[in-house]
């Protein structure tokens, strides 16, 4: 009989199931109260442990929150690979459009872009290393000569990605699938005629 | 011999004089010391009022710098009328670009993305008229046959300057006048290849 099964060591277990009751406390919190009600109080009640607890493994409720998001929102975004650049571009930006229709999408964004010298600094890394990825379609739909050689990756990324922040940011006007496929279709043909 | 000229109430007048004092200094104490610099006690200190004067007639510190900064540029951005479409577009949002360059353009976008209760409701009406306006240049292309006649001017206007937006907000990154010039050309030829 083989002998009974060697148990991790039982506080550093603790401390990441800790963790993750913590951080899925957070993203629940942040879905129903939004970014206001999600407090280290509130937080700390909803994951059974102590407040002070909280505050010695995450330091301030910002860092907190950015934990939880980005860990939550680690996975989303993926890269399409479709073989059309348009339908690429398509179903990477809904999906962007997608996640900042979220409450944790847009609490992720706007603590983005406080000025905040307690957060740590993944707050920008998340969203740069997600659209640079982005950048890769362009570059493959340049590559199958659906592009221009000379295209700019960048400049279609911002072109299309920059209006859906700035709609979650500054306008509040809503997110639809009509204006992704606008603005992705503005990117790649123009506003000038174009002889068909 | 005419008699002395008729001065305006004293009280108005002494009124209109603080309110030029107080906003004159709010907008030098922006430029020079940013929005964290920009107290109420710095502003009273540098217009020579006090700072009750200023809270009773702003109420807060928020409002305040939101009245300067909509009244120093209240004429910013003005729409040019070049004949050509390009040239509009460049020459208006490199003013855009030039404006986001400067801490009072800076400090109105960032107030303008707070989520506060307390600020009246001067801050999206300020860019989204000015970006309604530009919206007129698209169509005037249109109406000149440079642009399809579907073109879509607000989305035009929001792929142009939701990028310099954005690099303002979250990236940080050059408003420089190859990027207007690029997404400009972006957003009227398309990353397509054109056949010329």
């Amino acid at each position: 009989m083989p002998g009974p099964a060697v148990a991790p060591p039982p506080l550093r277990r603790r401390g990441e199931r800790m963790r993750q009751a913590v951080l899925g406390a957070v993203v629940e919190l942040l879905s129903g109260e939004g970014l206001t009600g999600t407090t280290v109080a509130a937080v700390a009640r909803a994951a059974g442990v102590h407040e002070t607890s909280v505050y010695r493994r995450w330091k301030t409720r910002e860092n907190l929150i950015l934990d939880a998001l980005t860990t939550e929102l680690d996975s989303a975004l993926p890269i399409p690979d479709t073989g059309r650049v348009r339908e690429d571009l398509v179903v990477f930006f809904s999906s962007l459009a997608r996640l900042l229709g979220t409450a944790q999408g847009q609490a992720l964004l706007r603590l983005s872009v406080e000025r905040d010298g307690t957060l740590d600094d993944r707050r920008l890394p998340y969203w740069s290393c997600r659209l640079e990825r982005a950048g890769v379609l362009v570059r493959r739909g340049a590559d199958r000569g659906e592009l221009a050689a000379d295209a700019d990756p960048g400049l279609v990324v911002e072109a299309v990605s920059g209006p859906l922040f700035v709609r979650v940011l500054l306008s509040a006007a809503p997110l639809d699938e009509t204006l992704v496929t606008g603005l992705v279709d503005l990117a790649l043909d123009g506003a000038r005629p174009r002889t068909r």
